[in-house]
């Protein structure tokens, strides 16, 4: 191949641009929304001796596993669990279609409207709406169904995308250790089925990614001999405290060398990540900022943080991540 | 930045290197163990259209998912299936611990060698050896066990280890739908736990990308209150048969595009690829070279290829792979 002066030119500018862009995004910080403070440099740190190959803490890439959990962890839990309110959606869409739901319990509660009467809704009603709900159609009709109800549902009080109000600070630690050869899980104790929908956009996760509450599916097929999978609601994995750890063995089969929660049902996970060998991060956000989102912690149904979890942390060595102190900014929205 | 000819001239030299060096990839033969014939034409036509964007079939690289079944269609599964003769083994090292375990049925009659005992053996006989060997241990002390084993044992006819007994033609097709975007997944009723120990090395696919059949595990603490996970004999996936589907839709959450079987347990995981819109490839590996393998089919016990599925194989177009007549070679050792 003969090259002219100008293709000599072309390709040592290329060259150039290259250097200089890797030089420039090493020096950028990679966790702009975190003030400076012993969370972000608890991940700087871990980060940066995981990657160094001469470092004693070096991690090969294969082994770089990093699970988060989601409800609290990297997105609003409160008041209610996201999937909650959409199921009580879904119990409106079904009512239109059969009236029998509408008269029968605990569907008419739900449809009332009533938030008290809703609140003393006991688990036996919750499990019978998330059957209802959440099984009885086929895979496609249910990612359908959580689809058309992200694009135009509205949580309350941002009056904002459910999908929008997602931590910025935590996606950029999954951005921040993909970066660096980390593969980041989303480990929930929510529906597999249903994060999976919008996993890959919110997170830049893909589907395979996310391990959560599993039920099974079965196999049969439509009037015109087709395959299909229909949701049925049989518990396969309940992905939620001791679950968490069985569940990363079943879906992934490493341990994961970092792991994040926000509250009681991420212990185990937790403890199962730094019990590995080597270098582990093990951090937990915690609730304390009422104004820019909400404080909870001992008392909370919804994402409970036991003092006996913040007693575990001390001991551990967990870092405690405090929304308030450690994050500039909690939502991309935010200026 | 000021650069100097010798810089200059070196980037464009670098540049030359890549181009020839990508022209030079694309002309090379990627499945040198294929004779030529519509098995490996099947192959480049579905790769070839999937992967150009100027194609109607083109399939973007996120939903690039290829499935592989393990025995018969990677690797030997005859006169045993590969998982079983180290369970086998198992037994004897159990023995060596335990005379209790010796003396009891049906360990006995694994431990007496006699052939035809054993093959006698009824499926609760099986589960009880399985459950003995493959649970009531950590995660990590099952796996030392499966690495030892397989580091020693040898297939008595090819005196070779069974991670050398893998069919070289299929380990092209899956280099090569990877060098095209693809994620390749093995997909097998053996067990997870087993398959995952070896399948980086023997398949260049990690852990994470293998289903299998799946025994729960139990989430605890050990002497010094470090988490561990015990196996447990309660199956939570049966990936064989009707249960490939689910199994594939739980822990990958897409539809395969491409899947590979040979057996009446690869049946529906073929029919689900095929349910989906766009382009597809199903294909059935043909034990049918008792010279170079083995022959076997319908009567089968191990590795059942029905005349049904034969049908159903040229109804739907799905590709029948002839070992004899499809594949230069079988094994990498051959010349």
């Amino acid at each position: 191949m003969k090259t002219t002066f100008r293709q000599k030119y072309l390709a040592a500018v290329l060259f150039c641009i290259l250097v200089l862009n890797t030089t420039l995004s090493f020096a950028a910080d990679s966790l702009p929304s975190w003030n400076d403070g012993p969370a972000k440099q608890a991940i700087l740190d871990f980060v940066k001796s995981t990657t160094d190959t001469s470092s004693l803490k070096y991690v090969p890439p294969e082994a770089r596993i990093a699970t988060f959990d989601q409800d609290g962890t990297t997105w609003v839990e409160q008041p209610l669990y996201t999937q909650v309110i959409f199921a009580f959606h879904q119990v409106g869409v079904m009512a239109k279609k059969d009236p029998k739901i509408a008269a029968a319990e605990p569907f008419k509660t739900v449809l009332s409207g009533d938030r008290a009467a809703i609140a003393k809704l006991k688990m036996p009603d919750l499990l019978k709406i998330l059957a209802a709900t959440h099984t009885g159609m086929t895979v496609e009709v249910f990612q359908a169904s959580v689809k058309a109800w992200l694009a135009t549902a509205k949580d309350p009080r941002w009056k904002r995308p459910y999908t929008g109000l997602v931590y910025q600070p935590m996606l950029e630690v999954m951005k921040y250790l993909r970066d660096n050869g980390y593969k980041t899980y989303i480990v929930t104790g929510g529906g597999q089925d249903f994060v999976r929908v919008y996993s890959e956009q919110v997170y830049g996760i893909p589907p395979e990614q996310v391990v959560g509450t599993v039920a099974d599916t079965k196999f049969s097929y439509d009037k015109n001999g087709k395959a299909i999978l229909t949701k049925v609601p049989k518990l396969i994995l309940d992905d939620d405290k001791a679950g968490k750890p069985s569940g990363i063995h079943m879906m992934i089969g490493r341990r994961p060398v970092a792991a994040f929660g926000n509250s009681g049902g991420d212990q185990q996970m937790l403890e199962y990540t730094q019990a590995g060998d080597g270098a582990r991060l093990m951090m937990l956000v915690h609730h304390d900022d009422a104004a820019r989102e909400y404080a909870y912690g001992p008392k909370s149904k919804v994402g409970n943080f036991p003092d006996t979890l913040m007693a575990e942390a001390g001991k551990n060595g967990w870092t405690v991540i405090s929304m308030k102190n450690d994050w500039k900014r909690i939502f991309a929205f935010e200026q």
